[in-house]
Protein backbone atom coordinates (compact mmCIF):
# COMPACT_ATOMS: atom_id res chain seq x y z
CA UNK A 1 0.00 0.00 0.00
CA UNK A 2 1.32 3.83 -0.93
CA UNK A 3 1.70 5.81 1.83
CA UNK A 4 -0.09 9.43 1.88
CA UNK A 5 0.74 12.33 0.25
CA UNK A 6 -0.94 15.30 -0.60
CA UNK A 7 -1.24 14.71 -3.96
CA UNK A 8 -2.11 10.77 -3.56
CA UNK A 9 -4.62 11.96 -0.46
CA UNK A 10 -7.71 10.05 -2.03
CA UNK A 11 -6.53 6.75 -3.15
CA UNK A 12 -3.89 6.55 0.00
CA UNK A 13 -7.53 5.98 1.86
CA UNK A 14 -9.67 4.49 -0.27
CA UNK A 15 -7.13 1.63 -1.37
CA UNK A 16 -7.24 1.05 2.60
CA UNK A 17 -10.79 -0.38 2.59
CA UNK A 18 -10.79 -4.32 3.06
CA UNK A 19 -12.17 -6.67 0.32
CA UNK A 20 -15.11 -7.87 1.93
CA UNK A 21 -16.38 -4.63 2.52
CA UNK A 22 -20.10 -4.54 1.25
CA UNK A 23 -20.16 -2.47 -2.11
CA UNK A 24 -22.51 -0.16 -1.93
CA UNK A 25 -20.68 1.14 1.33
CA UNK A 26 -17.20 1.14 -0.40
CA UNK A 27 -18.83 3.53 -3.51
CA UNK A 28 -20.43 6.00 -0.94
CA UNK A 29 -17.18 5.76 1.16
CA UNK A 30 -14.75 6.28 -1.83
CA UNK A 31 -16.90 8.80 -3.10
CA UNK A 32 -17.47 11.22 -0.11
CA UNK A 33 -13.56 11.06 0.85
CA UNK A 34 -13.12 11.82 -2.96
CA UNK A 35 -15.09 14.84 -2.20
CA UNK A 36 -13.66 15.96 1.29
CA UNK A 37 -10.19 16.00 0.09
CA UNK A 38 -11.22 17.65 -3.29
CA UNK A 39 -13.04 20.63 -0.76
CA UNK A 40 -9.89 20.49 1.71
CA UNK A 41 -7.32 21.16 -1.31
CA UNK A 42 -9.64 23.66 -3.07
CA UNK A 43 -9.92 25.96 -0.40
CA UNK A 44 -6.74 25.04 0.86
CA UNK A 45 -8.22 24.48 4.41
CA UNK A 46 -6.07 26.09 7.51
CA UNK A 47 -5.74 24.40 10.91
CA UNK A 48 -7.32 26.72 12.31
CA UNK A 49 -10.47 26.33 9.70
CA UNK A 50 -10.03 22.75 10.62
CA UNK A 51 -9.96 23.49 13.99
CA UNK A 52 -13.27 25.41 13.56
CA UNK A 53 -14.95 22.64 11.64
CA UNK A 54 -14.43 20.12 14.17
CA UNK A 55 -15.58 22.32 17.13
CA UNK A 56 -18.90 22.65 15.24
CA UNK A 57 -19.19 19.75 14.55
CA UNK A 58 -19.00 18.61 18.08
CA UNK A 59 -21.29 21.09 19.19
CA UNK A 60 -23.70 20.16 16.81
CA UNK A 61 -24.06 16.67 18.13
CA UNK A 62 -24.32 17.79 21.53
CA UNK A 63 -27.13 19.72 20.49
CA UNK A 64 -28.66 16.89 19.32
CA UNK A 65 -31.63 15.17 22.19
CA UNK A 66 -35.31 13.32 21.71
CA UNK A 67 -36.48 17.28 20.90
CA UNK A 68 -34.07 18.15 18.07
CA UNK A 69 -32.10 17.02 15.60
CA UNK A 70 -29.68 19.71 14.85
CA UNK A 71 -27.49 17.41 12.30
CA UNK A 72 -31.12 16.77 10.29
CA UNK A 73 -31.34 20.79 10.24
CA UNK A 74 -27.52 21.27 9.13
CA UNK A 75 -28.41 18.95 6.07
CA UNK A 76 -31.92 20.79 5.48
CA UNK A 77 -29.80 24.56 5.45
CA UNK A 78 -27.21 23.19 3.09
CA UNK A 79 -30.11 21.93 1.09
CA UNK A 80 -28.57 18.59 1.40
CA UNK A 81 -32.26 17.18 2.40
CA UNK A 82 -33.83 18.56 -0.24
CA UNK A 83 -31.12 17.13 -2.83
CA UNK A 84 -31.53 13.69 -1.23
CA UNK A 85 -35.27 14.25 -1.23
CA UNK A 86 -35.37 15.36 -5.12
CA UNK A 87 -32.60 12.39 -5.97
CA UNK A 88 -34.96 9.62 -4.36
CA UNK A 89 -38.19 11.50 -5.77
CA UNK A 90 -38.31 12.16 -9.69
CA UNK A 91 -41.87 11.92 -10.72
CA UNK A 92 -43.04 12.70 -13.98
CA UNK A 93 -43.94 15.46 -15.19
CA UNK A 94 -47.92 16.55 -14.17
CA UNK A 95 -47.28 14.69 -11.13
CA UNK A 96 -46.92 16.42 -7.34
CA UNK A 97 -44.04 16.96 -6.38
CA UNK A 98 -42.01 16.15 -3.09
CA UNK A 99 -40.60 17.80 -0.77
CA UNK A 100 -39.30 17.27 3.29
CA UNK A 101 -40.80 15.56 5.71
CA UNK A 102 -39.77 18.13 8.32
CA UNK A 103 -39.21 17.45 11.85
CA UNK A 104 -42.84 17.66 13.27
CA UNK A 105 -44.78 14.62 12.17
CA UNK A 106 -46.20 12.40 14.26
CA UNK A 107 -47.66 8.88 13.63
CA UNK A 108 -50.79 8.67 14.89
CA UNK A 109 -52.94 11.96 14.43
CA UNK A 110 -56.59 11.09 14.82
CA UNK A 111 -58.80 9.78 11.87
CA UNK A 112 -61.40 12.08 11.01
CA UNK A 113 -64.33 12.80 8.08
CA UNK A 114 -64.20 14.53 5.47
CA UNK A 115 -64.68 18.77 6.31
CA UNK A 116 -63.89 18.25 9.81
CA UNK A 117 -62.05 21.35 11.76
CA UNK A 118 -58.64 20.56 12.61
CA UNK A 119 -57.79 23.79 14.55
CA UNK A 120 -58.49 22.75 17.96
CA UNK A 121 -56.91 25.81 19.95
CA UNK A 122 -59.25 28.97 18.32
CA UNK A 123 -56.60 30.69 16.77
CA UNK A 124 -55.87 32.18 13.24
CA UNK A 125 -57.77 33.03 10.28
CA UNK A 126 -60.03 30.04 9.29
CA UNK A 127 -59.46 28.24 6.06
CA UNK A 128 -60.92 25.14 3.89
CA UNK A 129 -58.70 22.82 2.41
CA UNK A 130 -59.59 21.01 -0.09
CA UNK A 131 -59.33 18.84 -3.78
CA UNK A 132 -59.03 16.06 -4.88
CA UNK A 133 -56.66 12.92 -5.38
CA UNK A 134 -56.29 11.46 -8.92
CA UNK A 135 -53.99 9.68 -11.36
CA UNK A 136 -52.23 11.13 -14.11
CA UNK A 137 -55.00 9.98 -16.03
CA UNK A 138 -57.02 12.15 -13.82
CA UNK A 139 -59.28 9.49 -12.34
CA UNK A 140 -60.25 9.67 -8.67
CA UNK A 141 -58.44 7.67 -6.42
CA UNK A 142 -60.36 5.64 -3.31
CA UNK A 143 -59.01 5.15 -0.40
CA UNK A 144 -56.10 7.56 -0.42
CA UNK A 145 -55.04 8.41 2.83
CA UNK A 146 -54.43 12.32 3.84
CA UNK A 147 -52.41 13.09 6.66
CA UNK A 148 -51.58 16.41 7.14
CA UNK A 149 -50.37 18.91 10.09
CA UNK A 150 -49.76 22.53 10.70
CA UNK A 151 -48.10 25.25 12.91
CA UNK A 152 -50.88 27.58 14.70
CA UNK A 153 -51.17 31.05 14.37
CA UNK A 154 -47.83 31.99 16.58
CA UNK A 155 -45.58 29.77 14.21
CA UNK A 156 -45.53 26.45 16.48
CA UNK A 157 -46.47 22.90 15.99
CA UNK A 158 -48.43 21.28 18.85
CA UNK A 159 -45.68 18.79 19.87
CA UNK A 160 -43.30 22.12 20.55
CA UNK A 161 -45.84 23.55 23.12
CA UNK A 162 -47.71 20.22 24.28
CA UNK A 163 -48.29 22.41 27.72
CA UNK A 164 -49.88 24.92 25.41
CA UNK A 165 -51.74 24.21 22.76
CA UNK A 166 -54.07 20.95 22.61
CA UNK A 167 -52.70 17.32 21.50
CA UNK A 168 -53.06 17.18 18.17
CA UNK A 169 -54.08 20.76 17.45
CA UNK A 170 -53.83 21.28 13.49
CA UNK A 171 -53.55 17.97 13.04
CA UNK A 172 -56.29 14.93 11.25
CA UNK A 173 -55.57 12.36 8.97
CA UNK A 174 -58.98 11.65 6.09
CA UNK A 175 -59.38 9.13 4.09
CA UNK A 176 -60.83 9.34 0.11
CA UNK A 177 -63.99 7.82 -1.26
CA UNK A 178 -64.97 7.14 -4.90
CA UNK A 179 -65.14 10.78 -6.08
CA UNK A 180 -61.56 10.96 -4.69
CA UNK A 181 -62.13 14.47 -3.03
CA UNK A 182 -60.95 14.95 0.32
CA UNK A 183 -62.03 18.42 2.26
CA UNK A 184 -60.69 19.90 6.01
CA UNK A 185 -61.17 23.07 7.72
CA UNK A 186 -58.09 24.56 9.79
CA UNK A 187 -56.10 27.84 9.84
CA UNK A 188 -53.75 29.60 6.80
CA UNK A 189 -50.68 28.65 8.19
CA UNK A 190 -48.17 31.16 8.85
CA UNK A 191 -44.27 31.47 8.62
CA UNK A 192 -42.44 29.99 11.34
CA UNK A 193 -38.67 30.14 11.51
CA UNK A 194 -36.62 26.87 11.97
CA UNK A 195 -34.85 26.75 16.01
CA UNK A 196 -32.00 29.01 15.66
CA UNK A 197 -30.46 29.00 19.04
CA UNK A 198 -28.37 26.25 18.22
CA UNK A 199 -24.94 25.79 16.00
CA UNK A 200 -27.31 25.88 12.90
CA UNK A 201 -28.62 29.61 13.77
CA UNK A 202 -25.22 30.67 14.32
CA UNK A 203 -24.08 29.14 10.98
CA UNK A 204 -26.78 31.07 9.42
CA UNK A 205 -26.59 34.46 10.86
CA UNK A 206 -23.02 34.05 9.71
CA UNK A 207 -23.99 33.52 6.51
CA UNK A 208 -25.97 36.62 6.51
CA UNK A 209 -29.47 34.23 6.08
CA UNK A 210 -32.85 34.12 7.84
CA UNK A 211 -34.07 31.29 9.44
CA UNK A 212 -37.45 31.44 8.16
CA UNK A 213 -39.89 29.33 6.39
CA UNK A 214 -42.32 30.64 4.38
CA UNK A 215 -46.25 29.48 5.27
CA UNK A 216 -47.38 26.22 4.35
CA UNK A 217 -49.31 23.02 5.24
CA UNK A 218 -47.93 19.79 5.02
CA UNK A 219 -49.56 16.10 3.50
CA UNK A 220 -48.47 12.95 3.52
CA UNK A 221 -51.37 11.72 0.66
CA UNK A 222 -50.20 7.56 0.29
CA UNK A 223 -53.01 5.13 -1.25
CA UNK A 224 -52.83 1.29 -2.40
CA UNK A 225 -50.60 0.92 -5.73
CA UNK A 226 -49.26 4.38 -5.47
CA UNK A 227 -45.49 6.10 -4.78
CA UNK A 228 -46.67 7.70 -1.77
CA UNK A 229 -46.22 11.70 -1.66
CA UNK A 230 -44.66 13.84 1.27
CA UNK A 231 -44.83 17.27 0.42
CA UNK A 232 -46.17 20.78 1.56
CA UNK A 233 -48.61 23.11 -0.03
CA UNK A 234 -46.84 26.82 0.24
CA UNK A 235 -49.26 30.28 0.52
CA UNK A 236 -48.82 32.18 -2.33
CA UNK A 237 -47.89 35.98 -2.05
CA UNK A 238 -45.67 34.80 1.10
CA UNK A 239 -42.63 37.29 1.96
CA UNK A 240 -40.36 33.58 2.71
CA UNK A 241 -41.64 31.87 -0.15
CA UNK A 242 -38.28 32.42 -2.59
CA UNK A 243 -35.56 32.43 0.74
CA UNK A 244 -37.27 28.91 2.70
CA UNK A 245 -34.31 28.29 5.10
CA UNK A 246 -34.59 24.58 4.01
CA UNK A 247 -34.84 25.11 0.30
CA UNK A 248 -38.46 23.45 0.39
CA UNK A 249 -40.46 25.57 -2.11
CA UNK A 250 -41.42 24.32 -5.53
CA UNK A 251 -43.03 26.16 -7.91
CA UNK A 252 -45.72 23.52 -8.78
CA UNK A 253 -46.59 23.31 -4.69
CA UNK A 254 -47.64 27.07 -4.79
CA UNK A 255 -51.52 27.72 -3.79
CA UNK A 256 -53.45 30.63 -4.18
CA UNK A 257 -55.44 31.48 -0.68
CA UNK A 258 -58.62 32.58 -2.11
CA UNK A 259 -61.60 34.57 -0.35
CA UNK A 260 -63.64 31.36 1.71
CA UNK A 261 -67.56 30.38 0.97
CA UNK A 262 -69.75 33.15 3.19
CA UNK A 263 -70.80 31.75 6.08
CA UNK A 264 -67.67 29.14 6.41
CA UNK A 265 -64.34 29.90 6.54
CA UNK A 266 -62.56 32.66 5.71
CA UNK A 267 -60.20 31.15 3.27
CA UNK A 268 -59.78 28.39 0.84
CA UNK A 269 -56.65 26.86 -0.63
CA UNK A 270 -57.45 24.39 -3.85
CA UNK A 271 -54.83 21.69 -4.57
CA UNK A 272 -55.02 18.50 -6.66
CA UNK A 273 -53.03 15.80 -5.38
CA UNK A 274 -51.70 13.60 -8.77
CA UNK A 275 -50.10 10.29 -7.80
CA UNK A 276 -47.95 8.09 -9.89
CA UNK A 277 -48.63 4.25 -10.22
CA UNK A 278 -45.88 2.00 -8.28
CA UNK A 279 -44.28 0.47 -10.10
CA UNK B 1 -33.67 34.18 -5.91
CA UNK B 2 -34.09 30.81 -7.67
CA UNK B 3 -35.68 28.06 -6.20
CA UNK B 4 -34.01 24.81 -5.37
CA UNK B 5 -34.10 21.94 -7.66
CA UNK B 6 -31.81 19.08 -8.59
CA UNK B 7 -30.20 20.44 -11.37
CA UNK B 8 -29.63 24.00 -9.57
CA UNK B 9 -29.37 22.59 -5.96
CA UNK B 10 -25.44 24.15 -5.51
CA UNK B 11 -26.45 27.61 -7.16
CA UNK B 12 -29.69 27.72 -5.39
CA UNK B 13 -27.82 27.49 -1.89
CA UNK B 14 -24.84 29.82 -2.39
CA UNK B 15 -26.57 32.22 -3.96
CA UNK B 16 -28.41 32.51 -0.63
CA UNK B 17 -25.54 33.83 0.99
CA UNK B 18 -25.79 37.75 2.33
CA UNK B 19 -23.79 40.12 1.11
CA UNK B 20 -21.68 41.09 3.80
CA UNK B 21 -20.39 37.95 4.22
CA UNK B 22 -16.55 37.55 5.56
CA UNK B 23 -15.39 36.40 2.31
CA UNK B 24 -13.03 33.73 3.57
CA UNK B 25 -15.96 32.25 4.87
CA UNK B 26 -18.11 32.93 1.81
CA UNK B 27 -15.10 30.83 0.12
CA UNK B 28 -15.21 27.73 2.18
CA UNK B 29 -19.09 27.08 2.75
CA UNK B 30 -19.15 27.63 -1.26
CA UNK B 31 -17.12 25.13 -1.78
CA UNK B 32 -18.51 22.53 0.96
CA UNK B 33 -21.76 22.77 -0.27
CA UNK B 34 -20.35 22.24 -3.83
CA UNK B 35 -18.77 19.26 -2.79
CA UNK B 36 -21.01 17.90 -0.31
CA UNK B 37 -23.99 18.07 -3.41
CA UNK B 38 -21.51 16.53 -6.04
CA UNK B 39 -21.12 13.75 -3.12
CA UNK B 40 -24.99 13.00 -2.81
CA UNK B 41 -25.65 13.39 -6.69
CA UNK B 42 -22.02 11.02 -7.50
CA UNK B 43 -23.73 8.31 -4.91
CA UNK B 44 -27.55 9.05 -5.63
CA UNK B 45 -27.11 8.85 -1.85
CA UNK B 46 -30.77 6.98 -0.70
CA UNK B 47 -32.73 8.62 1.98
CA UNK B 48 -31.95 5.64 4.22
CA UNK B 49 -28.00 6.12 3.76
CA UNK B 50 -29.20 9.86 4.71
CA UNK B 51 -30.53 8.70 7.96
CA UNK B 52 -27.41 6.61 8.06
CA UNK B 53 -25.08 9.67 8.08
CA UNK B 54 -27.16 11.22 10.49
CA UNK B 55 -27.32 8.96 12.89
CA UNK B 56 -23.78 8.67 12.62
CA UNK B 57 -22.35 12.14 13.16
CA UNK B 58 -25.03 12.69 15.86
CA UNK B 59 -23.54 9.78 17.86
CA UNK B 60 -19.90 11.23 17.01
CA UNK B 61 -21.00 14.56 18.47
CA UNK B 62 -21.88 12.63 21.75
CA UNK B 63 -19.45 10.24 21.83
CA UNK B 64 -16.68 13.81 22.21
CA UNK B 65 -16.16 15.11 25.78
CA UNK B 66 -12.99 16.34 27.56
CA UNK B 67 -10.91 13.24 27.13
CA UNK B 68 -12.19 12.23 23.88
CA UNK B 69 -12.34 13.97 20.76
CA UNK B 70 -14.73 11.59 17.96
CA UNK B 71 -14.81 13.93 15.07
CA UNK B 72 -10.86 14.52 15.59
CA UNK B 73 -10.90 10.49 15.36
CA UNK B 74 -13.06 10.47 12.08
CA UNK B 75 -10.84 13.47 10.67
CA UNK B 76 -7.54 11.58 10.99
CA UNK B 77 -9.10 8.34 9.93
CA UNK B 78 -10.41 9.66 6.70
CA UNK B 79 -7.38 11.44 5.92
CA UNK B 80 -8.24 14.84 6.52
CA UNK B 81 -6.33 15.75 9.16
CA UNK B 82 -3.09 14.34 6.91
CA UNK B 83 -4.47 16.44 4.37
CA UNK B 84 -4.67 19.54 6.23
CA UNK B 85 -1.34 18.74 7.49
CA UNK B 86 0.21 18.40 4.27
CA UNK B 87 -1.53 21.57 2.50
CA UNK B 88 -0.49 23.86 5.81
CA UNK B 89 3.18 22.35 5.98
CA UNK B 90 4.70 21.78 2.32
CA UNK B 91 8.71 22.06 3.32
CA UNK B 92 11.56 22.35 0.60
CA UNK B 93 13.11 19.19 -0.12
CA UNK B 94 15.66 18.05 2.69
CA UNK B 95 13.80 19.70 5.16
CA UNK B 96 12.41 17.34 7.93
CA UNK B 97 8.48 16.96 7.30
CA UNK B 98 5.24 17.04 9.55
CA UNK B 99 3.14 14.90 10.45
CA UNK B 100 -0.55 15.06 12.95
CA UNK B 101 -0.12 16.41 16.07
CA UNK B 102 -2.52 13.53 17.91
CA UNK B 103 -4.18 13.65 20.80
CA UNK B 104 -1.65 12.66 23.58
CA UNK B 105 0.29 15.94 23.40
CA UNK B 106 0.85 17.96 27.43
CA UNK B 107 2.24 21.67 27.35
CA UNK B 108 3.95 21.28 31.01
CA UNK B 109 6.10 18.32 30.50
CA UNK B 110 9.47 18.35 32.46
CA UNK B 111 12.59 19.95 31.01
CA UNK B 112 15.83 17.41 30.96
CA UNK B 113 18.97 18.14 30.77
CA UNK B 114 20.45 15.42 27.53
CA UNK B 115 20.70 12.44 28.05
CA UNK B 116 17.89 12.04 30.70
CA UNK B 117 15.99 8.92 30.88
CA UNK B 118 12.48 9.97 30.58
CA UNK B 119 10.70 6.03 31.06
CA UNK B 120 9.70 6.42 34.45
CA UNK B 121 7.44 2.86 34.78
CA UNK B 122 10.72 0.17 33.90
CA UNK B 123 8.94 -0.91 31.29
CA UNK B 124 9.85 -1.20 27.81
CA UNK B 125 12.93 -2.08 25.66
CA UNK B 126 15.88 0.93 26.35
CA UNK B 127 16.61 2.77 23.42
CA UNK B 128 18.77 5.83 23.01
CA UNK B 129 17.56 8.72 20.89
CA UNK B 130 20.03 11.19 19.23
CA UNK B 131 20.63 13.20 16.58
CA UNK B 132 20.88 17.01 15.44
CA UNK B 133 19.20 20.04 15.05
CA UNK B 134 20.39 21.51 12.15
CA UNK B 135 19.24 24.05 9.47
CA UNK B 136 19.23 23.43 5.52
CA UNK B 137 22.83 24.11 4.95
CA UNK B 138 23.92 21.63 7.98
CA UNK B 139 24.70 24.21 10.43
CA UNK B 140 23.75 23.32 14.28
CA UNK B 141 20.55 25.07 15.55
CA UNK B 142 20.88 26.34 19.14
CA UNK B 143 18.66 26.70 21.85
CA UNK B 144 16.48 24.59 19.69
CA UNK B 145 13.36 22.88 22.15
CA UNK B 146 12.64 19.66 21.43
CA UNK B 147 9.55 18.33 23.20
CA UNK B 148 8.78 14.43 23.51
CA UNK B 149 6.35 11.81 24.39
CA UNK B 150 5.23 8.17 23.34
CA UNK B 151 3.25 4.84 24.86
CA UNK B 152 4.67 3.10 27.21
CA UNK B 153 5.19 -0.61 26.76
CA UNK B 154 1.60 -1.46 27.10
CA UNK B 155 0.84 1.08 24.44
CA UNK B 156 -1.00 3.63 26.36
CA UNK B 157 0.26 7.03 27.03
CA UNK B 158 0.79 8.36 30.69
CA UNK B 159 -2.43 10.70 30.61
CA UNK B 160 -5.20 7.42 28.76
CA UNK B 161 -4.07 5.35 32.48
CA UNK B 162 -3.27 8.37 34.84
CA UNK B 163 -4.03 5.75 37.99
CA UNK B 164 -1.32 3.29 36.27
CA UNK B 165 1.89 5.35 35.17
CA UNK B 166 3.82 7.91 36.81
CA UNK B 167 2.94 11.55 35.68
CA UNK B 168 5.03 12.33 32.55
CA UNK B 169 5.73 9.22 31.98
CA UNK B 170 7.70 8.61 28.37
CA UNK B 171 7.69 12.47 28.10
CA UNK B 172 10.64 15.31 28.08
CA UNK B 173 11.67 18.89 26.97
CA UNK B 174 15.36 19.15 25.77
CA UNK B 175 17.25 22.58 25.15
CA UNK B 176 20.43 21.84 22.33
CA UNK B 177 23.12 24.01 22.75
CA UNK B 178 25.93 25.37 20.23
CA UNK B 179 26.46 21.74 18.37
CA UNK B 180 22.51 21.62 17.99
CA UNK B 181 22.84 17.35 19.19
CA UNK B 182 20.25 16.26 20.96
CA UNK B 183 20.05 12.96 22.93
CA UNK B 184 17.54 10.99 25.69
CA UNK B 185 17.21 7.54 26.96
CA UNK B 186 12.99 6.21 26.45
CA UNK B 187 11.79 3.14 25.20
CA UNK B 188 11.49 1.10 21.92
CA UNK B 189 8.11 2.63 21.29
CA UNK B 190 5.22 -0.02 20.40
CA UNK B 191 2.39 0.02 18.07
CA UNK B 192 -1.23 0.66 19.69
CA UNK B 193 -4.62 1.17 18.44
CA UNK B 194 -6.78 4.45 18.11
CA UNK B 195 -9.97 4.59 20.59
CA UNK B 196 -12.58 2.15 18.69
CA UNK B 197 -14.98 1.73 20.99
CA UNK B 198 -16.92 4.27 19.30
CA UNK B 199 -18.70 5.03 15.81
CA UNK B 200 -15.24 5.73 14.02
CA UNK B 201 -14.05 2.08 15.64
CA UNK B 202 -17.49 0.89 13.91
CA UNK B 203 -16.98 2.74 10.13
CA UNK B 204 -13.10 0.80 10.71
CA UNK B 205 -14.99 -2.31 11.00
CA UNK B 206 -17.16 -1.92 8.64
CA UNK B 207 -14.99 -0.64 6.23
CA UNK B 208 -12.57 -3.67 6.88
CA UNK B 209 -9.65 -1.74 8.44
CA UNK B 210 -7.85 -2.28 11.36
CA UNK B 211 -7.24 0.89 14.19
CA UNK B 212 -3.53 0.44 14.58
CA UNK B 213 -0.95 3.08 14.47
CA UNK B 214 2.43 2.05 14.01
CA UNK B 215 5.59 2.65 16.56
CA UNK B 216 6.60 5.87 16.78
CA UNK B 217 7.99 8.50 19.13
CA UNK B 218 6.30 12.10 18.62
CA UNK B 219 8.39 15.40 18.19
CA UNK B 220 7.65 19.10 18.37
CA UNK B 221 11.13 21.14 17.63
CA UNK B 222 11.04 24.74 17.43
CA UNK B 223 13.85 27.20 17.81
CA UNK B 224 13.81 30.73 16.92
CA UNK B 225 13.49 31.82 13.48
CA UNK B 226 12.72 28.41 12.19
CA UNK B 227 9.19 27.11 11.64
CA UNK B 228 8.38 24.78 13.99
CA UNK B 229 8.22 20.82 12.96
CA UNK B 230 5.49 18.94 14.67
CA UNK B 231 6.57 15.05 13.68
CA UNK B 232 7.03 11.41 14.58
CA UNK B 233 9.55 9.41 13.88
CA UNK B 234 8.29 5.49 12.97
CA UNK B 235 10.16 2.60 13.94
CA UNK B 236 11.52 0.80 10.46
CA UNK B 237 10.17 -2.49 10.05
CA UNK B 238 6.97 -2.21 12.04
CA UNK B 239 3.97 -4.37 11.08
CA UNK B 240 1.51 -1.46 10.73
CA UNK B 241 4.24 0.71 8.88
CA UNK B 242 2.50 0.94 5.27
CA UNK B 243 -1.35 0.94 6.93
CA UNK B 244 -1.42 3.63 9.87
CA UNK B 245 -4.77 4.14 10.86
CA UNK B 246 -4.52 7.85 10.65
CA UNK B 247 -1.80 7.86 7.59
CA UNK B 248 0.39 9.63 9.46
CA UNK B 249 4.03 7.74 7.86
CA UNK B 250 6.12 9.55 5.50
CA UNK B 251 8.99 7.55 4.34
CA UNK B 252 10.98 10.14 5.21
CA UNK B 253 10.26 10.10 8.86
CA UNK B 254 11.16 6.24 9.34
CA UNK B 255 14.22 5.67 11.92
CA UNK B 256 16.04 2.22 12.01
CA UNK B 257 16.14 0.94 15.17
CA UNK B 258 20.09 -0.08 15.45
CA UNK B 259 21.34 -2.31 18.61
CA UNK B 260 22.66 0.39 21.14
CA UNK B 261 26.12 0.56 22.90
CA UNK B 262 27.21 -2.11 25.38
CA UNK B 263 26.41 -0.91 28.64
CA UNK B 264 23.96 1.39 27.71
CA UNK B 265 20.67 0.95 26.24
CA UNK B 266 19.18 -1.97 24.49
CA UNK B 267 18.36 -0.38 21.15
CA UNK B 268 19.54 2.82 19.42
CA UNK B 269 17.35 5.65 17.11
CA UNK B 270 19.83 8.06 15.25
CA UNK B 271 17.21 11.40 13.54
CA UNK B 272 18.59 14.42 12.29
CA UNK B 273 15.47 17.04 12.28
CA UNK B 274 16.60 19.60 9.20
CA UNK B 275 14.83 22.98 10.02
CA UNK B 276 13.88 25.63 7.62
CA UNK B 277 14.16 29.37 8.00
CA UNK B 278 10.37 31.40 8.62
CA UNK B 279 10.27 33.73 5.92
CU1 LIG C 1 -16.28 17.26 -4.98
FE1 LIG D 1 -43.48 22.85 8.73
FE1 LIG E 1 1.03 8.64 19.20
Amino acid sequence: MALFTEETSESAVNSRMGEDVNPRLATVMASLVKHLHAFAKDVELTQEEWGVAIDFLTRTGQMCDENRQEFILLSDTLGVSMLVDAINHRRPSGATENTVLGPFHVADAPHYPMGQIISLDGKGESCLFEGRVIDRQGSPIENATIDVWCDNADGYYDVQQPDVQPKFNNRGIFTTSSDGTYSFRGIRPVAYPIPDDGPVGQMLAALGRHPNRPAHMHFIVSAPGYERIITHTFVDGDEWLTSDAVFGVKASLISTMEPGEEGDTMWKSSFDFIMVEQD
